[in-house]
């Protein structure tokens, strides 16, 4: 089995690069399930209906998010009808949405999980003790465990791996939407990467164009940002999993850069 | 001209790798000046006289660092007799040591500036404020310049290279121990990485023990962290620079890991 | 009856100065019971059994505490034995200690318990959430109910008084060190205040020798800190609760201020 | 010379309670002149030229800020015509606006200052090397100096406090929007107090709408908010000065609560 794990998409320059590049990676890494994070897909800001459906259509089977699913406020009328969006399970109850997901698929089941990290982040409820609770259901039910980690500090994803480490079977971190290059299977088995990374503008800072974002720390004032254009980055994480021990056996990172004009 | 950039260097067991990996990386890829960052060189906090010469004895030419530069005292005493080692710019006048340094070599004068980020760090002078007011001098005076900027946020350290894009050789993030996958040469010609990583060990929390770090976050109490042991990872990039234009024209990100037991 | 609610005990200035005004005060003022917040008790930074003592010697009946407790490690040794030692009731289980405790006086059940906000704080478990949690068992339990919100904004602090408001006698913050002029029984009778404010050296920062605290914002490095000595200030509350309905009926603001030298 | 210090003014709650009670309170006491701080004047957040024309027409003549400045675009269209519209003097230069004015009166100069925090805000310059720098001016300009320091903890407060005693006639704290009880004359002369507290709807949460507020720290999730109304607060210092020393004899905190319905 074969997963492919798509870090954050951000405005329509991140949409359309995965319209460009996913369907294509899907056939030539023999993808089944492609989990994509779609926190920053409408102009950087939040999930809409139709970008949502944009990024099914361009194969997304499962869509992770994080603290901008509220963004755009129509995301409540329907999240809850989307069996396969989810967002941090550790919103404190009830939020709209689910934390988690089972995708049923050749026989097997896949949860996928999503979590936020609280180190300069919302004070949510715990993750750590938040995984605990949600693995007893997960680890009965499941074959294959994903969990999207969607965290500021380096320090909390690595801790949460570590804290993982044997128990699902892979632990991606989210949110900073720069691809880190620490992808390895940690020593229990699990496949980990600090930050997927984004897909977005390359000429940008975190997607948002830069030159407000260069101003707004100059200034120390509000600035307006807008998504920003141009060449794109796709920043993803393959990983083979073994039919037989649901085991992650490799990871595969994978960082296109569109060339700057 | 060939630089090589090493991430932060932690405790004795990055100190061990630095002295295991350096000498030979120097040889291997004809290296001319290497440029360590320290800050975590003594016991994962702070540098000591001792571990600033095992650096130096490493083959370490010239020392950058960041917020743990204060940590162990005795660091007052050394800091501005030591032409090589530096500590970030912002600190507010009058602070011991240096924010930059020239080294000279091979009829060049080297420029290397190190400054610090304030999202979600202490409130320094401005980073974007100071590299102008630096630059003025070392503009003039330097053919090559260097900055490491030791901040936390990926946004932050973005912007700081888009904002010295053309005007510098090399800007290179540290901080977060996490080596990222963006190394680049920006549309002005500026070598840029988010973040180079650490030398440490690896299994554990930027460096330190990773039960301890797992337990903090669980419990939101108080808990003594002391720095791992086991395999290492070394985190460098290499900058190979014109020697006509002084423009850098390849990069070669170095990731070394060292098997778990 | 009457309850009077003293802020956060700064040191040994802190400690003698109870010594001093408590009893006169009891006696003065009819007081029933005294609730005494004594995280900063031990030289500025938490609790020993000394200083616990001295605090009941002094006349405390209830000891609050807040995010300091367990700076002093020997608490861990006798929380579980102390019954009228109380710490945030939303630290995570499981933590040593408890977070609230009923304390039986004139045929009624006093209810005492202990939140921390999470605003610039730790991220704790959600105040609010744990406080309707608390609260089945103690209204059920209790005749009256005080709060001791531990809490570093007055947004979280003010918020929970509404929150409470009517559901609990009284709610009271501590943290800031800064006693509030907004003392008042709210709509539905709940008495509250934003800051009990400390009792500690007045010339100093929060209870710290102030030019420590000074030197600290201006350079952004690390800075020993000591207790200062000292003039000092006392900062109470007294709550007059009506022994038919349980509700507060008028609240009296104390700030002893000793001259300045 | 009596000066009459008014915290930071909410919505239209705010503006209707000062336009109550100031022009009151000038005659009461004899005020000379009435400094507000109006960053929260135009619907909790900014000023508007409306909102500005409606604090002078209630008697104010110097009007400070804060943060929340710029949150009206507005603003930039008319700071730099208003004599004696303030906002932080440690914004980043260039800034619209001004950090400070001088107010001539009854042959005295009055220079009032306006400086925000760092601590839990936006990085500004550092607000204590900001005023030295700006009191070389003032001390040789001024007869009597005014500083409204705008920020969140107590102890940066607090150590602002104690850095300028005896330099300055006069510093008050405003942001957290509740006045505290800590009104005093510092050992060297300077009159202090830690925050005025605000002019507007007392069932609110900083003259917000409270479940808003509840809400949002409930869910962790955004909540839009706007300004409460109902029964106001109003919170003011008066500061009676020497006309022979310039120096502050007797400091008056005044505290008008409306009735809850
Ligand atoms: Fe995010
Ligand atoms: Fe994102
Ligand atoms: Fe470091
Ligand atoms: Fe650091
Ligand atoms: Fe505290
Ligand atoms: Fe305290
Ligand atoms: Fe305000
Ligand atoms: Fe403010």
């Amino acid at each position: 089995m074969n997963i492919l794990l798509v870090g954050d998409i951000c405005g329509r320059t991140g949409r359309t690069a995965l319209l460009k590049y996913l369907p294509a990676l899907k056939k030539e890494k023999s993808i089944d399930v492609a989990i994509i994070n779609g926190e920053n897909s409408a102009a950087g800001r939040g999930i809409t209906k139709n970008t949502l459906d944009e990024l099914y259509r361009a194969g997304a089977d499962i869509i992770t998010s994080g603290n901008h699913i509220w963004d755009k406020k129509e995301i409540v009328n329907f999240i809850d009808q989307e069996p396969f969006l989810i967002r941090p399970a550790n919103y404190p109850d009830p939020a709209p949405g689910k934390g988690f997901c089972i995708y049923p698929l050749k026989a097997k089941n896949i949860g996928v999980l999503n979590l936020s990290g609280r180190a300069f982040m919302p004070p949510m409820d715990c993750p750590f003790q938040k995984v605990d609770q949600i693995l007893k259901k997960l680890t009965r039910e499941c074959d294959i465990i994903i969990l999207d980690f969607h965290a500021e500090t380096t320090s909390e994803k690595i801790a949460m791996g570590w804290y993982l480490d044997g128990r699902v079977t892979c632990v991606v971190g989210t949110h900073t939407h720069v691809q880190t290059a620490d992808e390895q299977l940690l020593p229990q088995g699990t496949a980990y990467i600090t930050d997927l990374g984004m897909v977005g503008p390359r000429v940008s800072v975190l997607g948002m164009e830069k030159d407000a974002i260069i101003e707004r720390f100059k200034t120390c004032r509000p600035v307006r940002f807008e998504t920003a254009e141009g060449p794109a980055v796709f920043s993803a994480l393959a990983v083979n999993i073994d039919d037989k021990t649901n085991k992650a056996v490799h990871l595969e990172r994978i960082l296109i850069n569109e060339a700057y004009e």
